[in-house]
């Protein structure tokens, strides 16, 4: 494509890209702009090398000019967007690429790659976020999924309004505060359950989080805290009926003093199974598979259509394909939310004129200018404007069943 | 959990961890182990460098001890596994991790990580491929997922039975094959659709692949033989009744002369919708979102489990835990396939024994030997070994509905 775009001329033309979902899928209320901080991130490296030029001519994917071009490619253009922790809807333009066709379409794939992924994570983290109301959520899916994809769950989970994650190098990378617990393997290398509690107070003191039912529940707490003391920073479940299992183990620690003790529970938890946890004793979740894929939405549904090029004559036109079922609108877009008297976002605003709507709140804010990233932020910004942008949402959006968006998108 | 281990001494002790899974999610019959090359491959590059013990001293993660343990980590223990391509099913040992405790659980999120995705992924594949009956699939799903999950989705489908990848990266780092088509942007980008065909074809002759859904098919279909002539290789259709329009198109084009002239579809497909495409004039598949989210079953709920360990006596016992309703067995597994008269799979032999029963196929192989890997093939062995792991399953294992495994496990 970009072959014959160069030998046609056509991938001079200026263009511009939009990113946006048709529809929010899983029938979710909103969608939660996640991945920008990490495209910013990549756009500065993304960069054609001699070993992937030499992969290129040696299997003759693209001929000698094109070579030259990717040689050279470094993107030059702009990019606005939606700012990471925003929540979007249907339609709404959470990127939107600005620069010669060339160099705007070979940046589809790196952009909903980690948009793609990173928004799907974000999105259901934020319905862990509500359902918890509160407690802390620890993110602990790195097993679950790619081990790359995993640094980038746990930094969209925080964003999101996780608490921490157990994966060091979203630490090392993103600086995630990190956590974590023993497994029960650490339980069945010692030779009893008390000499591997032993063990583990030993090293990380009694503020530790024991795990207590690699074998009988009762029995480890009655062991761990004869150990640790009241001083027992937490224990954790893993395994049966959590809020039974919750209630049970609170009774036993508040009889045994030991009342300051905090209850993790884990288990194929998802947003269902942390709301159906609200009125149990529990005061942290961990969270692992439902995380890092999405909670039945692995992927966030956005696209990345050109919805606007320069023609022989030099001005800017909008396009849009008629694909049957598959609805775009051409022009390049702005988008506004609307807020009704009591602060609560009530629309969200998309125009192709350029002319703001009285008291709407302009959600584009310019990210690359020129090619140089100017929209880089700290990651405790984006998990702060999460917060603040889900608050003003109305109530319904924080329910956890199917349904339409929470405000309605429309074009002006 | 390592730094307790290495205070109380037990971290030396010799352990066995086993990856496998309780049950295979969605109903699946069978899974595929994919991503035990890519293991290899992490495994020999797994340490941990300055950058990381800063970060790890600087957060006081870890003690100094456990610091000096890690600067000098390298696995040098023992990993037998299934061969990648192979089938497994519920309780099939399809890694088995040997070493100290200390070396051994270091690998557990490495492992699980790339083994619950690729095999994720190549499950779905599999499935794909079953439902395609021998026409070409190909993988265009890298924008639906995480950039590095990408790479490595092409290679799993790769084993799995997709002809190729859009994903050049893949095609770089693995040698799997690459494809690719234009998009609706390229024909938005000119002034017409023809200008845009003539264009493609200038650049890639008249055996491209041209996109004839962007305004009116009859009409780009019209368009395209005029400009190619019949010697046009592909057209592609994005949306719509893909089985009517494959039929009105296929009639267009026979009616054109165009008779060999393929049709390639692509939109939203899974292995149903390609199954339902089984009567019409199809000639490949571009499978994208399903596929790198494996189908509704994103992860493989793999898990890795410690199985036995050293005493203080010395010898290697058997553990396990007693979690309600996550039953782990102890010991050290071996596993076989063992057929029926016709050659076809019935059972799938576990043992803690390592006496191999008759007529049975030893399933492990040797992957690593005291820290050296030993057990590197190229992909196309993984490739082929699938292709006759499957053809040895009974028929059932070709249903697309959900069930119960193909063969039943069984303990010796």
């Amino acid at each position: 494509m970009l072959q014959a775009a160069l030998q046609s001329g056509a991938a001079r033309r200026r263009a511009v890209f939009e990113v946006f979902a048709r529809h929010l899928p899983g029938g979710r209320r909103y969608g939660v702009v996640a991945g920008t901080g990490r495209v910013l991130d990549e756009l500065e490296h993304f960069r054609f090398g001699d070993e992937e030029l030499t992969y290129l001519r040696e299997h003759q994917v693209v001929d000698e000019s094109t070579l030259t071009f990717l040689a050279d490619y470094r993107f030059s253009g702009n990019i606005c967007g939606y700012a990471e922790g925003d929540v979007y809807f249907p339609a709404s333009p959470i990127m939107v690429v600005e620069g010669t066709f060339a160099e705007a379409v070979l940046l589809e794939t790196l952009i909903l790659s980690i948009l793609n992924h990173d928004c799907a994570i974000a999105s259901a983290a934020s319905r862990m976020r509500n359902a918890a109301g509160g407690r802390p959520l620890i993110e602990m899916g790195s097993r679950r999924t790619h081990e790359r994809s995993a640094v980038a769950a746990a930094r969209a989970a925080y964003i999101a309004g996780f608490a921490s994650t157990s994966n060091l190098m979203a630490g090392h990378t993103y600086g995630v505060p990190t956590a974590g617990t023993a497994a029960h393997a650490f339980t069945l290398l010692h030779d009893s359950e008390r000499a591997a509690f032993e063990a583990q107070i030993a090293s990380l003191g009694p503020e530790t989080t024991l795990l207590v039912d690699t074998y009988d529940v009762p029995e480890a707490v009655r062991t761990a805290v004869e150990l640790a003391g009241d001083k027992l920073g937490a224990v954790r479940i893993d395994s049966g009926d959590l809020a039974a299992a919750a209630q049970e183990v609170r009774e036993q620690l508040d009889a045994l003093a030991a009342f300051d003790t905090r209850i993790l529970v884990t288990s194929d938890l998802d947003e269902y199974a942390i709301a159906a946890l609200a009125a149990a004793p529990v005061d942290g979740y961990g969270v692992g598979t439902s995380l890092v894929t999405g909670s039945g939405v692995p992927t966030a549904a956005l696209v990345y259509k050109l919805v606007a090029r320069e023609t022989a004559s030099g001005d800017l036109e909008p396009v849009a394909k008629r694909s049957v079922g598959k609805p775009s609108r051409g022009g390049r877009k702005h988008a506004y939310r609307v807020f009704d008297e009591r602060g609560h976002a009530e629309t969200e605003l998309i125009t192709t004129s350029g002319t703001a709507p009285e008291g709407g709140t302009p959600l584009l804010r310019e990210l690359v200018r020129d090619g140089e990233v100017v929209g880089r932020e700290p990651l405790t910004e984006a998990r702060d404007r999460h917060a603040r942008a889900v608050s003003l949402l109305p109530q319904e959006a924080l329910h956890l069943g199917r349904g339409y968006a929470a405000i309605p998108t429309e074009f002006a």
